[in-house]
């Protein structure tokens, strides 16, 4: 939860002053998202989120994701539309840092998703990469397979304090994956962070996806092992076959996938587990004494990869190829 | 900053069957508020404000408080109005927490008042007495002169961290008050604490009052001495004559001040600030480590006390009786 940049006044009627669509009515810091400012924006239009971009994102990757948004919606998926201001823009400026106005998108996440939820999000995924197979501009991942081992060499020894022994795990578990990632499966866009809080549902239907500033090009069912991770586990760490089978079947019905693709899905599923827990630890020996957000458990994220590392090959998903 | 209680998959809707509003559309936690947990809903009928109450709020007082906005609003009164269920009630049960479903307040508060806020906020507050003039419940503010004794007690010798020697000149300065406190003002139901960040404007207009959580029954023109405080000092300490002169001159402009009442302001105004140097004081020495929100430092309240101790008579204030 976070606002961490605040409107003066006068200043949120001149960015709008730049738009077509009419005058704040309100305009609400959300508690939700916690990497830039979010704000829900009442104007005469209807409503909007107003992003301001903290530090986290690149400045220069911004034109890069509001492009994607764009695209993406122009083919009907589900996503917030970038608003273009009367000169064409879609990036304005609030206090020296970026700042973009999308369309809101109706639904709430789900708490305690269901495997109806998982279909949904299998389903959508595919279609997400379908809607961007024509989207020419490229964004590498910068955290992929070949930056794991620098991230872990930053978090140090600290990790042995998380849990004993850790540090040395991961170094082992990244010589595995280093030499086991395949190199030729294909490529596109992905969405790489699909976790339940950016999945809306409405009326019991996906209405939105949101959150895109991890998305970059990789491997397509990298994604999907990203989302068995984040969707397919229960709070106590059971893995919830019925859920992966929801979701690896709704996504195949749309997008099918390939013999090497599949049999890719455990290998990848322990990447995204080591992405996550990377993340993770690095915020939680980082973060700041006092910080608004609490630091996530980097230790669930060991957990899901030490299943992925056990299961006998894909069929542990749920479906047989 | 605060989203304190999460509202599970299904019970927003199990709440909702309750009211004749239709069905959610959006609910998303807002950042401002750091008593209750608030929510943005929106729903068929429009946008409205769910409140969770949180330990600060007595249970028991709830009814008051929404007895309250209903009479306001019936009134004119800009101030949030409650949503009937279907039952007549207006207060919900979530996880085991009082709830109530308010309308939406368009607007925005402003970040830096100007002297046409000042006047807009003497007028509502003018406005707000006279229209709770004749609504019959009482509740007495359990933050008034008696209390202040009690609860800087309860404050202990920490007061001295904060500022070498301020426990005891908090002390001789309860002396005074207790001593000077005037008796006999007219009374009636005040908000007791109508700072910026509680009055909305739109168009430069005033366009709704909200936070009623310390409303009650005491002095009226202590609430005039408490708005003096709020929004008439600079982020630098210094007074802004300008500003109190709107204020109190809109205020009586629509509800006249008897010579009493003139004359009382100083007293009231250190009155007032001894309150919030107290429960900020109480705050910044109680809150927990790695706490949401940060408390705002006491000193505030007590260089605008100290300026209040040194003005010759409420013309200070910027108009004669």
């Amino acid at each position: 939860m976070a606002v961490y940049t605040e409107i003066g006044d006068g200043e949120l009627d001149a960015l709008l002053a730049d738009y077509e669509i009419g005058g704040a009515i309100a305009c609400t810091g959300i508690a939700e998202g916690v990497e830039n400012s979010n704000f829900l924006l009442q104007t005469d239009a209807g409503m909007f989120i107003l992003t301001i971009y903290e530090k986290r994102v690149k400045p220069d990757d911004l034109p890069w994701f509001l492009a994607l948004l764009s695209h993406l919606s122009d083919r009907g998926f589900p996503c917030p539309v970038p608003v273009r201001r009367r000169d064409g823009g879609v990036l304005s400026d609030i206090r020296a840092k970026p700042a973009a106005i999308v369309s809101f998108l109706k639904g709430r996440w789900p708490r305690k998703p269901l495997p109806r939820h998982a279909w949904a999000v299998g389903d959508a995924l595919a279609s997400l990469h379908l809607a961007a197979a024509d989207f020419g501009p490229e964004r590498p991942n910068d955290l992929s397979v070949g930056d794991w081992r620098p991230l872990a060499e930053r978090c140090g020894p600290g990790a042995d304090d998380v849990r004993s022994g850790l540090a040395d795990e991961i170094a082992r578990e990244l010589d595995v994956l280093e030499t086991a990632w395949p190199r030729d499966l294909p490529r596109g866009i992905i969405h790489a962070d699909l976790f339940p809080d950016n999945v809306f549902f409405l009326d019991e239907r996906l209405s939105g996806v949101i959150d895109f500033y991890f998305a970059c090009n990789d491997i397509l069912v990298y994604d999907l092992a990203i989302c068995l991770n984040a969707w397919c586990f229960e709070p106590d760490g059971a893995f919830n076959i019925t859920k992966a089978r929801q979701m690896l079947g709704a996504y195949r019905a749309r997008r099918p996938l390939s013999r090497p693709e599949f049999d890719a899905l455990p290998v990848l599923a322990r990447g995204a587990a080591m992405r996550f827990l990377l993340t993770r630890l690095y915020d939680w020996l980082n973060h700041p004494e006092g910080a608004f957000v609490t630091p996530k458990n980097p230790l669930e994220y060991w957990r899901k990869l030490d299943f992925h590392r056990g299961v006998g090959g894909a069929a542990a998903y749920g479906l047989d190829f």
